[in-house]
């Protein structure tokens, strides 16, 4: 065991400890310690350090008592000369005590907190007496036996079906009695509850229920060390990253009690509004009541401030005589302890600097602080708070941004469920969050009806056992889209989270039936035109209609982005492939798109015929012929987003799927193919399976297409040059980069290469003009970024496309790790999803190679990426410590993007 | 143009060059220049160096001309002075030259050679007065005409369908004169032919023939330049990985005739016999003839020695009578030029320590050598010769080693066809050479077909699209497999090649109807058992019957592998599945097994049965009791190949493929399968159709199976360490070596390794005793490599799976890369196909940085490479310079994989 200080005592105004040995104390520790020294009132208490709880795994319950046993016993000394009379297991003049856990991180639910310990028979009578309120007094102790119970003696159930045999007790006397309410029993009742819950703890455990308060005390420290490895706390660290090393506090204090009349209570509160971020005082207390009561919705809570209470009743409909009867605020009841409140909280703000979530405690007229900590808020509410403390003055530009947590914008961007109605909805699935945002809409499950129903305006949800490219017109209208196969980079998600369309994808549990057209969801079915909802946040599917409700994009949220972009090194592009996208993207901050998929072009309209006449062509005069047809059309597309990204870089990738995706699978489709395309069915059928492939992943596409069929890559050059030499024409800027895919050799890239180069001097001694452009690649495929030395000879920007580089060096298949993946999360192979953040161990070292191996060769090279990590924080981070020049993201990640951005650089600068 | 030497002279046994100078002076050039110097006859000539051709590619024709045109000039004054009489372009007395090309490698049928260069109607009058004998002038004269128009003129055809024009006219005279051969026409036919073929040139070319010798003579030396670049040069140069910059040299010699009579000749000839390595002198001449009659096939060939003479004609059926009358051989007709020819060739093999392939002329009863160079040679010829070299103490043992190719080794490994049935062999279709050797026999489709019609003892070929898993035992009983689909690395090759049969993969153009049991093949076809041959060495498939021999394993063999053993650092394991394959293996020298896959043992008999069982478990009881079956019979496997390996370690890999390869999918498959297992059809469709993947070789599988069903791999471990241990009480030894595959994160390699642990430890338990055992890890993700540091933290040995590293570096999938694969071979975009030969940029960049990081960590690692490059010699290279210390291969390749070990040390030593 470590020959560390075990015990550091808080209280009067003075400390061992201080806020900033949250690694030793935990964060509620630290600040009860901190609260003292700067005055304000902190029943006094000590903490059992961190180092205590890593030490009881090593050498077990009964060596640690013995060690930190005679630290325990001088600090509770400590604390009985701080309160001044009562003694812990004093007879005359009895002390209680609460005993809390305390993480470095905040960990809600890990461990209850235990109260009013050191109660037994005997004492509760003397504080019966002392107190002149024996029903305060038996309230207190059939409270701790409970918890007591419930927590150290391991009385309450695991599941939540099952009942808590206290509160079956506590529901039979009440019946028994008449009543309704806890405070409605008489001081007989609460002694026969405490009578009867111990016979209970009897039965159960077979061991009385410990009389003896250092016992208690104990029993009640060992069993926060336990918390610390129970399934729950083990699942919320997984959840949170929270390494075990860490280890729990215990903080043991005197306790105040709320409970002990009407001029006590309770309460808990926010610096702001933690909803909307508003710099406004809140909260909620309850009179006469302890510890849990507030929040556990027995009584209605009353607010703080007159001004919440009397928003409060209106929106509750309770009329101004009513509230002032029923429901006053503290302001009103006490209004000198909600002074001292107002200036505490004020106090505590200005001394965090960052919003507070408060409890406190006023016993008899008294106020005492349980505890300080920055609220958790919401995106909207972290956006204006920190945009408000910096024209406040209490933070810097730099703490600002890097107070944000990029995520949390998200919630900022997409539609959300109205909340009340999402509390009646009923959970039937769930799969992925896919793509954020919630959808509501009636089930169809082709996209020719999604389109037909859409038309006739109804608002749809698209119900897939995946989507391929030729979904995208069906998705493009759909509200939501729901898949039962792929994972977080399925085409589903990936093509969603650019439209900024909610997704949930990989729901396996789905069963999807497209001849009956019915989807089977927890045992029921549903039927094409049936209402479900989905939460592409949380991947959460619901039965029937929710409102949904839009965000307003605060004047903070534009703010915070300029001040983003001050501190930045690295700038932020859009993956987008429409004018559409790109312009939403643009209004988003992005400077110029830094991934133009032209595939998902062809399938728009007639597009697809001729792009399967060319795949169709038995020969390349044929392939010519059918690339003809297509020319002007793409050249149109490229107009359409050169002029929406007009003065910005526009970063074009040659065509990569493999040809199948073109084509009909279907025989129905296939014979319609057939039709259009004036040849036979077999014709069309033998084609198609000519084109299958066993891994098509790691298939013909990509460059492998543009050199087995120059022809292609000629006629996609042509297109993006003559696009933006007609756009210059108009007095607009189109900047034009070409990028060639999956290269895996510096030959393969140098043909494609020589190909563009050698059209677009074509076009130019056509048109007798020339204008600037590029030619680079992704660099997506290991060996690329292995000898990346050798493609930054010929090319002249790298863009990583990281899902592809992530699919090859994990050997993992976006499309099937649904079998594996979500087992390898919950065991803790993966500490997350690598095609979500990007694995910086495996993957980052060949972004890093790449990049370091491609600027030995051409020091100015331009890098960036076009994976989905590029919007994605801790990614983003990455990014720039690689030292790229960009990031490259969808449409709805690029404000996020542009916020990691800045706070890479501004960490990198500490 | 750079300003070094143009033109060497040599001559008299003086020579300006000599037989190190074979990059500058071609290796051609060089060994005439050498000959000149040890004193062996050698018409007079002189050599333009190679840097002249690459210059020429710079300057241009004119300007080159214009350069050496001096340097020329003065070389062939040394000529003339050299031969002493004869002037260049003289009228009195003419001397005539030959021209050949030579570049640094030897470059068969890349330029023909022009003899008689300097003829015209004046001087070949000259000659023939001279001489005495017109019809030799003439001869040569129109020999001349017609090679010169052929090779300087263009006149020769570029398709050999297309007749040349001077074939056409020979064959008209001939028809007018009546006559059969050559030899029969007179003079005047000759003249006639002269003038016929100077009309053609005219009407073809539209020029007159040239008359100036000078002329004449640049038009030859610049031919011999532009032919670098024809191409058939450039094709062979990619074939053998000679690269452009080489350039050719140009030799000019004084001619000397040996059609100028019966005291003349002309011949070539071998030091020692090249199919069998047979220290015997031997070769071919003709009398009266010119350059390539020998080998042209118009007149027979008669024999040099007198042994030769006799042994042929015995072949042939020939009398002695017959043959001393019509073929005797030189050693009878000429004996005194004979004996000076034995001392020659004599002379030169002891000169150059290697056997000569020589070409010589006899003019007018005097000897001149034409040639000499290192003779191509078979592999059992190589090995022979190499080991008798050393024998007779001509070279060194490492040199014996260097000089064996280690690829044709394999020839001395499978049959092979009788060359005479071979040649009215009528080809059919070709595919990939996926696994050497020659076989013949009825085509089936069904591996249930091919195991009844073996039974039969009818011999098979197995005809597939591809073949899976379930083809393996229908695979074991053919004499070869031919597949339409998958590369060198498909599932058919590989498992060819394991078992050593022949195998044509990959014949992308027949197409296979498997519902009415026939192949097409070159627009014809054939039936379920019509007789088909394929060259698994060459990926030919021929129709009908062809007779095939098996090659006898010489003693020489065996010196050669005990030889290379002695230089080697590395040793050489084997794949094996079977006991079979292991014991064949151990046969030629394999210290081990570096990879058996287990998965094959699932296929045979009644395990499959349990095999799918387990697959159709819908929990972790139902697979249980699955595995229990499977537990006897896994066990008993691995008893029969630690037996066969009898005190040589064995590592076993874990089950490896995604569990779809393991049930069936078409409809009357899956329909006996619910059968055999009592359960309905439609249960095994949703199974098998749940088991579907996208990119099943990034999916579900390797330890990803045994991570999310860690039963599989308790049961392997358990079978694994019951049978060694059930071994080494018969009193042998198991070494087992239990291998975790496709890991790609340490933590999922330790859950396996800590699996493997556990269960060793119940096993060792319950028997009371431990064995010595390893666990280590492939290294085959591209992750794996880049973080094999922290792999070597748990694993006891790594084992490169390049064949898996290949596909994810490269991300290519070895059984869809026939789409593009070919073109990008084609197109030089890559030099080899990197599952045959390691990528050493790319994927060997990965191995070596995995190596490193491993020693890093754990310094004594045991390092393998199991991919398929273990077998093939330049990857066995890199394997050595890695430091590894083993490749294991397939049976077959382990011989090969030996000598390249060898030879790899030894490089290094040097």
């Amino acid at each position: 065991m470590s020959e560390n200080k075990y015990v550091y005592f808080f209280g009067g105004k003075q400390a061992e400890g201080n806020g900033s040995m949250k690694n030793l104390l935990g964060g509620k520790g630290a600040n009860l310690h901190d609260m003292n020294l700067i005055g304000i009132p902190v029943p006094p208490g000590f903490t059992i350090t961190t180092e205590v709880c890593n030490d009881y795994y090593k050498i077990g319950k009964d060596e640690t008592v013995k060690i930190i046993k005679p630290a325990v016993e001088a600090a509770m000394k400590q604390v009985e000369a701080a309160v001044g009379g009562p003694l812990f297991g004093g007879a005359q003049n009895p002390l209680l005590v609460s005993v809390r856990s305390g993480a470095r991180a905040s960990m809600p639910g890990m461990m209850d907190t235990i109260l009013n310990l050191g109660l037994n028979d005997e004492v509760v009578e003397i504080i019966a007496v002392k107190s002149g309120n024996p029903r305060f007094a038996w309230d207190s102790y059939r409270r701790f036996v409970q918890m007591y119970g419930d927590v150290v003696l391991g009385m309450k159930p695991e599941s939540k079906e099952d009942h808590d045999p206290f509160e079956v007790i506590i529901e039979e006397i009440k019946e028994e009695k008449g009543v309704e309410l806890d405070t409605e029993l008489k001081v007989e009742d609460l002694q026969e509850m405490v009578k009867r819950f111990k016979a209970v703890v009897k039965e159960k455990t077979g061991n009385d229920f410990p009389t003896n308060p250092w016992e208690q005390l104990w029993g009640a420290i060992t069993a926060v060390f336990d918390s610390w490895m129970n399934d729950r706390a083990i699942f919320y660290r997984k959840l949170n990253n929270i390494p075990a090393e860490w280890g729990t506090a215990v903080n043991v204090q005197a306790m105040v009690f709320g409970n002990m009349g009407l001029n006590s209570a309770t309460g808990v509160a926010f610096t702001r509004d933690a909803a909307t971020g508003e710099n406004i005082f809140n909260g909620e207390y309850l009179i006469n009541a302890q510890g849990e009561d507030v929040v556990a919705g027995i009584r209605t809570p009353q607010q703080i401030t007159l001004e919440g209470s009397i928003r409060w009743a209106a929106q509750q409909g309770i009329t101004e005589d009513v509230r002032k009867k029923e429901y006053p605020s503290l302001e009103e009841t006490m209004p000198v302890v909600y002074k001292e409140l107002f200036d505490i909280q004020n106090h505590l703000e200005t001394h965090y600097k960052d919003m507070q979530d408060i409890e406190f405690t006023i016993q008899d007229g008294k106020l005492w602080m349980l505890q300080t900590r920055n609220a958790k808020r919401t995106g909207a509410c972290m956006v204006r708070a920190a945009m408000e403390m910096v024209a406040e003055g209490m933070i810097s530009e730099k703490d600002a941004i890097l107070r944000v947590e990029p995520e949390k914008l998200d919630e900022l961007l997409h539609p959300v469920f109205d909340k009340a109605a999402l509390k009646k909805a009923k959970t039937v699935a769930k799969g992925l969050p896919a793509s954020p945002g919630a959808a509501t809409g009636q089930i169809v499950f082709f996209a020719d009806d999604a389109e037909a129903w859409a038309a006739e305006g109804k608002k749809i949800i698209l119900v897939r056992i995946e989507t391929s490219p030729e979904d995208l017109r069906g998705m493009n209208v759909a509200e939501g889209i729901l898949t039962a196969r792929g994972g977080m980079t399925s085409h589903a998600a990936v093509v969603a989270r650019g439209m900024g369309k909610c997704c949930v994808s990989g729901a396996g549990k789905i069963e999807i039936d497209y001849k009956t057209r019915t989807v089977k969801m927890s045992g029921n079915v549903y039927s094409e035109g049936d209402f479900i909802s989905l939460n592409g946040s949380t991947g959460e599917v619901y039965e029937g209609k929710i409102t949904t409700m839009s965000p307003e994009l605060s004047g903070y949220f534009g703010e915070l982005m300029t001040l983003s972009d001050k501190y930045s090194r690295m700038y932020v592009r859009t993956n987008a492939d429409t004018p559409h996208d790109a312009a939403v993207a643009r209004k988003f901050g992005a400077q110029g798109i830094g991934l133009c998929r032209t595939e998902h072009m062809f399938f728009e309209g007639e597009k697809i015929f001729a792009m399967r006449e060319m795949i169709l062509a038995d020969d390349e005069a044929g392939r010519r012929k059918a690339l003809a047809k297509l020319l002007p059309i793409q050249r149109q597309d490229f107009e359409g987003i050169f002029e929406a990204m007009d003065g910005l870089p526009v970063t074009v990738r040659l065509l990569d799927p493999p040809l199948h995706e073109f084509v009909p699978h279907e025989e129905e489709n296939q014979k319609e193919m057939a039709k259009e395309m004036g040849i036979s069915y077999e014709q069309v059928k033998r084609k198609v399976e000519s084109l299958h492939e066993f891994n098509p992943m790691l298939g013909h596409r990509g460059c492998r297409l543009g050199n087995t069929y120059p022809e292609i890559s000629e006629m996609q050059t042509r297109a993006i040059i003559e696009a933006a030499m007609n756009l210059n024409k108009k007095g607009k800027k189109a900047i034009p980069e070409i990028m060639i895919p999956l290269a895996g050799t510096k030959k393969e890239l140098e043909m494609q290469i020589n190909i563009v180069r050698r059209v677009a001097e074509e076009v130019f001694a056509e048109r007798g003009e020339k204008i600037e452009y590029l030619v680079g690649t992704m660099i997506e495929i290991p060996r690329a970024a292995l000898t990346a030395n050798e493609f930054a000879d010929v090319a002249e920007f790298f863009s990583f496309g990281t899902n592809d580089l992530t699919q090859m060096t994990f050997g993992y298949s976006r499309d099937d790790i649904g079998s594996f993946l979500p087992i390898y999360l919950d065991k803790n192979i993966l500490k997350f999803d690598p095609f979500q953040v990007l694995d910086q161990e495996g993957v980052g070292q060949l972004v890093r190679m790449g990049t370091e191996k491609g600027r030995s060769v051409r020091p100015n090279l331009k890098v960036g990426i076009c994976g989905e990590h590029g919007g994605e924080p801790s990614s983003v981070e990455f990014c720039h410590t690689v030292g790229m020049n960009y990031v490259s993201c969808s449409p709805f990640r690029v404000p996020i993007a542009r916020l990691a951005a800045s706070q890479a650089a501004i960490k990198e600068g500490k």
